[in-house]
């Protein structure tokens, strides 16, 4: 197995990707032989060296792709970039997952026009594990698509479903659809329809879900449309700076002893978007994790453990079955 | 100046309603002959007995109005609540202003139906102030309209504008709208039609903004659509929570100086929905402020707050006034 991790990805590129590369060979996440890491070729290949991953092979691209750019012309304009390089590489079979924590919407657009969709999947997803009382719940979409059609919801429920069970572990994990009000007959026509669409498909639905209880763990999984599924991601990571901010604030003017300010410091890490490594692109041909754009090390290393875990437990072939098994019932 | 207080709105009504009417005359936010109390009218006329609001007119409305119940229904089945009641009372002019904990389907109904809107306007929003590093910063709509039209938002946006000015003290209020990106060209066509009409109208705005800049504090109102803002909402109240179980339940292992304690609840105190007293329901004609249901006494005490300065800062005519003069330019 072969994970392309583009250098070039991210606030902190390409010294904090080498260095989650790093960290997660010697955690034993993934072995150096199997990195194939894209970027420009001499640059890459010296900090591998420097970081003794000298069996990591170097995937040569010299083309570097913003941040901020537009990820229509990216994929026009920048045909020798580690995204657009790196994701030809698992089309073509060199690699079977592919890692960045770089421009988002430019991983999205090349996972779907250079690695394409996986059979039968109308529109990829964007998964996010979300810290809660009991474990992550998976949130789709988080901002892939912003013109949903009710199959393209239902076909999130299932892929994030066989997501938390291979790679988050959950054994029957349970879906929620998110609306503002938990009654029969709340929200719009498109959550009426994907509530049809659940209730009729294998997922184990428990009906509507609001934005409180995705914290609460009520359920594994939930599903809403892309442009709100990103609001929500950035809500709660303004929200958790912002309470981070005032409570270490106070811990300044008022110093605590050390094993409380630990303790305190601890109960902030549950909630580090690092924890969970970056979020899944469901729907595409092979594994691609999408990093936060300040990823660290760890942040790395946990994302290369996604991809690691997402290629053994071979989700995509689970995806298709599923999608084989109640394509009769339930796919209109 | 009379305002309605829904004696029946709330989880912890009328005892908390009561409470808090008593603290806003104790604190000299109303007078106690300023208020309109509306419930069964011998329990409530007790209450404010016992209370010593002896002075607190009582508005008898026998009829009591369930938190889950349908909105559509109250407003057909329960024309003798202290929703309905209430919302005429203040429709016929033997008050000024309304305040409810209640069921904010049915309030939004009533104060749509009986109250009415105020001229001009399409369709009313909610104006939720939600803490950040700089003051409240109003999310306008969070839940009363999920079919929203770019000339909502427009309107929104202008009254927002007028509410942060007549009762949040703001100078002179930035405005962004909330989009999943902050480059040009991102969103769907409502959030780029209404980018185009904020363009061109007289409020001062700022352009897109993203879920994160909401606590930041970089813009005074934040627009978005009904559906979205309540999920905002409800997400940021569940994070609050979900952080501040895990602060305490550590801080209970690891019990911190009473001063170190005090200065995080502190801190915690800051997010406290109650601080704000309620959200504005914007366009109807008389003021009226919505609360949450797990309102306590303080936050009834300041949803009186918020109902005597919106009608003392007369925010209506400065919409009104708004609206006529521009009209021409930028209401299609």
């Amino acid at each position: 197995m072969k994970i392309v991790l583009d250098a070039m990805g991210g606030d902190h590129a390409p010294g904090c990707v080498i260095d989650g590369a790093a960290r997660a060979v010697e955690s034993r996440t993934v072995r150096a032989d199997q990195l194939l890491v894209a970027g420009p070729g001499a640059e890459i290949r010296a900090l591998l060296d420097a970081a003794g991953l000298t069996t990591a092979d170097v995937l040569d691209a010299p083309e570097v792709v913003g941040m901020n750019e537009s990820p229509t012309s990216v994929i026009r304009t920048k045909k020798r970039s580690s995204i657009v390089l790196g994701m030809r590489a698992a089309a073509e079979g060199q690699a079977q997952a592919f890692v960045s924590a770089g421009n988002t919407g430019a991983v999205v657009g090349a996972a779907s026009l250079v690695l394409g969709r996986l059979k039968g999947i109308a529109r990829p997803g964007i998964a996010a594990p979300m810290p809660t009382r009991s474990g992550p719940c998976v949130v789709i979409d988080v901002g892939a698509n912003i013109y949903c059609k009710p199959v393209h919801m239902l076909q999130y429920a299932i892929m994030a479903d066989e997501y938390s069970r291979g790679a988050l572990g959950k054994t029957d994990p349970v879906v929620g659809l998110l609306n503002i009000g938990e009654e029969e007959g709340k929200g719009n026509p498109l959550i009426q329809e994907v509530h049809a669409l659940l209730q009729a498909s294998d997922v184990r639905y428990a009906g509507f879900v609001e934005g409180q209880d995705i914290m609460r763990g009520s359920v594994d999984v939930v599903v809403c449309e892309g442009f709100v599924g990103n609001v929500i991601l950035k809500v709660a990571e303004g929200l958790a700076t912002f309470i981070g901010e005032q409570v270490f604030g106070a811990l300044k003017v008022h110093p605590p002893r050390p094993e409380v300010g630990a303790a305190i410091s601890e109960a902030f890490a549950h909630l580090d978007y690092a924890e969970y490594g970056g979020a899944p692109l469901l729907g595409v041909a092979a594994p691609v994790i999408i990093g936060h754009g300040r990823s660290d090390a760890r942040a790395v290393m946990n994302m290369l453990g996604a991809a690691q875990s997402a290629v053994t437990h071979d989700i995509n072939r689970h995806i298709l079955e599923r999608l084989a098994q109640s394509s009769g019932k339930t796919v209109p």
